[in-house]
């Protein structure tokens, strides 16, 4: 079966013909390492290139704040503030895959579903807690937040390249929620089973 | 003075000697452009090179839903898009910046300044509500998103390239709100009087 | 290790002598059953003993809704009404055991999460959509109940005695979230792992 | 006239015919004391027996938390927190039928009056007013939580049992409280005038 | 006693020799006026008197709203429309005080002892319930008030005087609502016994 | 053009007729006074004058907080009030004219920007934060204020006088945003630009 044969959204499945062809190369090759090395393709590669030049550069933009270089927090930790902020905005997308990729980086399943739930419930280092409030707050409250937020995670022990890229992560999933709520997009259902 | 000697937000001040230089070059032309075009730079420059790389990332990810080819929407709408989603979330900075832009495309400070106070009280083409009302729902209530978000805008007369990237953009500013008022930047006070 | 040497709770730990013992003696069964049954015990047998005969009286409301005879809706359905409840509540606790009982009932772990994560995305038959939509309504927005609530359930195709048994359902999982909230309860990790 | 015969609710009136004859009984018997020590009936028995099992269950349950013994705290403090927490939830049944009960027990009618319009405003003693406050918390923000409560509670002077128990009691209104409105139970009249 | 012996609020009592004697004069024939009709002094007369031309002016603008003559709506609209306004904003002075005079002029507190709890469990005529549905709706998500509004309480009857004023009486609780409840003013108590 | 032609709320318009001749006389001068003073007239006088008697006693009221004797509270800081009201209840109309006055009682068109958008990404002094911090919350969540409000206020140095003041101008503005967005006003878009 071709990449776009499946209805993985509520919108229309992109056209391989309307791909420029580096792109649908570049997202063949993606596919191709997904699968490899984590045993299940990211529906959104069946999706997003419908608009191909700005799926390229989502992807482009959440490298930037997903590697493990170049970058300030431990990815643990941002894939915990990609829970909280996902399961405050209820998006089952990102709560199903993200919930694997952090069931594949910690082996704690039980920890993960804890942070799909509610954060308060699961065991956190101060710091870790110090995110996760944070994370709630600015994603709920976002027009009561003051000075506080930054004085608070400084408290915690976080630097500002740190508190930055938090504030990024925080803003990034309340990025991707809304447009994957939307479109409807269906998680792969392998993301449930993986890593338990 | 350097352009890093001024204190524009909540963190610590970049500092030059830690900026890849090819970057640095990058961020110095993009401040002549805006100053040459606009007559006013945004201070996120200032600010954000503390971390250089995903400030590059940003940038690129921004230019691919607001430059004039390979986009769907028209700018003025995505432009009305942002005030809603910041108004929402009262990000002064969003609000200040994003304004002096939707002032310099239409021409029409009264139609912004509604905009930013709130859109149900200004003149919108069907077409135009459809996308302000999408915005605001999807801002408010992200975990009551349905189906009928797609059918509305399809209904409005939006088709589907079109309506992922209402989507995106509703979620760009969704992301950029939250870590623009976590951080404290403060908006250059010349957009306030630009174009009015 | 005896039935209540471990801290499953912020409250302080039942101790055996202040419960009677022909209450005592049908906790012990219970756990026994849940054992042999389910293979997990559901760890209140361990907190909630503390107030034994609140506790017994609370088992018994529960068996009142939850058996198979003498009640009107489908065991699924319930069990589901109790996910978007303890969703909308952010139930850790609920969230965890509940789930876990849903997927021995439907063997659909997949369906299950995304219960647990927002509704909207999980297929459902028109009637199970009245209920997950009522029950949203009434536990979010309980003052903006009207007439309008049985209404939509007798359309959807309910009769008075489900609707009337939906409706202490809803209001069964709105009782179980806030104590289970309130005590820190810790759910069995087991239920984590069973029936995936 | 027939104890079935006016219609108190939005649900079809049960049927004698259709109601086991000793749980008829035992109806029968709580309405004739109800009318000897109250003076008025609750509506409640003309209505629920449509699901006479659910109906006994709920009763029994309801009285291993309202008796006098085998309970922990006041009676006076568990009718206040009913009234709290049907205040929040807006329920004129619970507020009309429990504020003639906390009448009857205090002797206070101008208290009971503030406490289901705003408890902030009703003279409380600083344990009666940790109550309310975590009544309030936890009815309306249900998913912020957190260990802080049994903190609170402990602070102003409440056991575990108690605590236990209040989350119970909480609990309880906010159960009963979504299928009252459901199902637009009308309080007797009686009520309104009684013990003013 | 004298007028401003007695402490009615959390403010300093006013002081008689700094309210200029023709408004003492004006605030005193009120008392005597409200004792005689009333049998009850509303006792702002005991608080407001700390800023004396405000306190006039206050009285001078509720009674353009509420006087019989060059008024629009029935005063018995109006003051079920406090009702609900004050108990969005659960105001108890305001709860308090206006049962005691919709009492007086209905002679019915079952009725305005349901509009204390939640309107949606009153008898209304259409007219009332649209009145009802638009204080509701304009009280708490006044960011959300749309054209709709006018439309629905047009093709209710209303005519635009009318609208205009139900609109003041909507915006006349939600100023009265705050001012109260910030003040801590307490209810005279003869109001909660007044007209049972 | 007479003064009643033009459209400027969704409300029928005046008749010149039926509007007592003092108060048509009285409304003329306003409006001649507003053109010689501020180059501006308020479009309210286009409207309101449909209710004449009710649009006399609002002006009133309103002069009676707002003139600079016999009030206690600085005029800049009572205007100040009244943006962060209107910007939670996000007012149009309100935010137009009120950000005109402002500015022309501060020439700081950046900093009444930033109260219109987000009062907490503004300089502000310790007093006028602390008015701003209540002035938000007792607008956005009424029915939680305490007697912290008044202890908070005076403890930042505002007299009991001053803290009346300001719940009667918080009140205000609560009461002018529900009506004018109700009924559609439109304001001068001379407002807009002057004062910049």
């Amino acid at each position: 079966m071709g990449m776009y044969d499946e209805q993985w959204s509520y919108l229309e499945k992109p056209k391989i013909e309307k791909i420029p062809p580096d792109l649908q190369a570049y997202f063949e090759e993606n596919v191709r390492k997904q699968e490899e090395k984590l045993g299940v393709v990211n529906t959104l590669f069946h999706i997003l290139p419908l608009n191909p030049i700005q799926f390229k550069a989502f992807l482009d933009f959440m490298y930037s704040l997903f590697n493990t270089k170049n970058t300030y927090l431990d990815l643990v930790d941002k894939e915990m503030i990609g829970l909280v902020v996902s399961s405050v905005n209820c998006c089952n997308y990102c709560l199903t895959t993200h919930s694997d990729t952090l069931r594949r980086l910690t082996k704690n399943p039980v920890w993960v579903d804890t942070l799909t739930y509610n954060y308060r419930s699961a065991k956190l280092t101060k710091k870790q807690r110090a995110l996760c409030d944070y994370a709630f707050r600015a994603t709920k409250y976002p027009d009561e937040i003051t000075t506080k937020e930054v004085d608070l995670l400084r408290e915690a022990g976080f630097n500002d390249h740190e508190i930055l890229e938090a504030s990024f992560v925080v803003g990034f999933f309340n990025y991707t929620n809304r447009w994957v709520s939307t479109i409807g997009a269906i998680p792969n259902p392998k993301h449930n089973q993986n890593q338990r």
